[in-house]
């Protein structure tokens, strides 16, 4: 495991390192994380679902609602649909286990019914928040997991382009929506990725009060970006470029435009 | 650090244990979990925060967007304030480390207006939930990192009882909002907790389709809730119960029925 100066250099560029704080093992493995776009088809150790899953579970959970489920596909035709809904992204069809992360606020609900009750608190916005916080708290710890067992992993955001297909394929209930995908598997040769620049952390972390104030961490990140694209085959744009291609137009958000509408009509009233 | 076998009994509780898997410390850890409510006033390790946040940027996020940030609040006064919205939480003034999570589309607003153009992709729910994500995975790594150190934390989802006031209170311009906070020091004696047991993996993991049958999960974790309660000096109550008083009501949410509003009144269309 790499030390923290070399860490953090990677994560930040050099010249962009925070101060460096305590370390180990664990955090060196937070430090080296790379979202991987291609798999090998060795199928993983015995029970990992199941390891990964507790780990998972292990998170917290607002009020120990729970209000989070987790499908693991096999199946190759649902998984061709899934990476049709995701823009066909192969590596959906390709990795030895394939998740999505579910917002599930059925179980509750047919725990009240079962109990001849209402959720009178269950039909807003706040309850499908905390649904997704929940799966997303969930599948980090499912994902450091994975990372641990040298597992490599990439989260499929792209399955809300159409969530109402998703809810088809998988046979979701009232109350349940996709937040998300995740692929886990050995990643495969040459595919391992590089640890991805980000922000300065003074452009995330604020003392006190939100600091508006770009003070020049844009202008700094900008190449280093440009600069990793480039070493890893994309076109060399720099990370403002890229923000305003994947948001200055409805177009490039293929469909996502209609999530609201979409989770309205799963049963998520998002009043 | 403990092994498959004692870590899934102190999870699941005994005779509800999934099939163990593969296990290193990493994943032991994960397992150990414990929100915990009462804090030493030692201070954290110097840079501490730093590599918390080195771990939290290093999480995935959505399109490399980066669309978070978080605020490190020392001042007793606001410590204060912020532990009124959150119904007089007395660990969030007593932690050493206080983190308030924020879903940020602003960063990239102004990145938009300096390059004389708009973010068409923005005003829609997808964008606040992308947000909302970000900052869990982000944070969720934060949690796992301090744990590594000996450091115990708990989220404070109740900061979204009134997020306009903890919006006020920080400075947050718009299209920033709210979405948890999170305590970070050393658990008190006597207030390390014990870990919390969580429904049978069988009943939130679903292999091909969602399964909709409750196959007696709940019958078999309302007893094991109630002892852990009864254990932990809350009133016995069953799971079952616990659903219902917190989502049972209107009043139990805490004003968290005005969230869509209040975030569209700080600059998230929601579209």
């Amino acid at each position: 495991m790499p030390g923290p100066a070399a860490a953090l250099t990677a994560r930040y560029g050099a010249g962009a390192e925070p101060k460096a704080g305590p370390w180990n093992d664990t955090i060196a493995l937070l430090l080296s994380h790379r979202s991987v776009r291609g798999y090998r088809p060795d199928p993983l150790p015995a029970h990992t679902l199941e390891t990964l899953i507790a780990a998972a579970q292990s998170a917290a959970t607002s009020s120990n609602l729970q209000t989070w489920s987790v499908v693991a596909v096999d199946d190759p035709a649902v998984r061709k649909e899934l990476a049709e809904v995701a823009g066909n992204q192969k590596h959906i069809e390709q990795c030895p286990l394939f998740l999505v992360f579910l917002a599930d606020t059925s179980r509750n609900a047919r725990l009240a019914e079962a109990e001849g009750t209402e959720l009178a608190g269950q039909p807003f916005l706040e309850s499908f928040l905390v649904a997704a916080i929940d799966a997303a708290l969930a599948a980090q710890n499912a994902v450091v997991a994975a990372e641990s067992l040298g597992l490599a992993n990439v989260y499929i955001g792209a399955l809300r382009n159409d969530v109402t297909r998703v809810a088809r394929l998988l046979g979701l209930p009232p109350g349940v929506a996709p937040v998300f995908g995740l692929c886990v598997g050995y990643a495969a040769e040459g595919r391992e990725g590089e640890v991805k620049p980000r922000l300065p952390q003074a452009a995330v972390l604020h003392r006190e009060r939100y600091d508006a104030e770009d003070a020049g961490h844009r202008a700094a990140y900008d190449p280093r970006m440009a600069a990793f694209s480039a070493r890893n085959e994309m076109a060399a744009d720099t990370w403002t470029k890229r923000v305003i291609a994947r948001l200055g137009t409805m177009r490039a958000l293929n469909g996502r435009d209609r999530l609201k509408d979409a989770l309205i009509a799963l049963g998520f009233p998002l009043r």
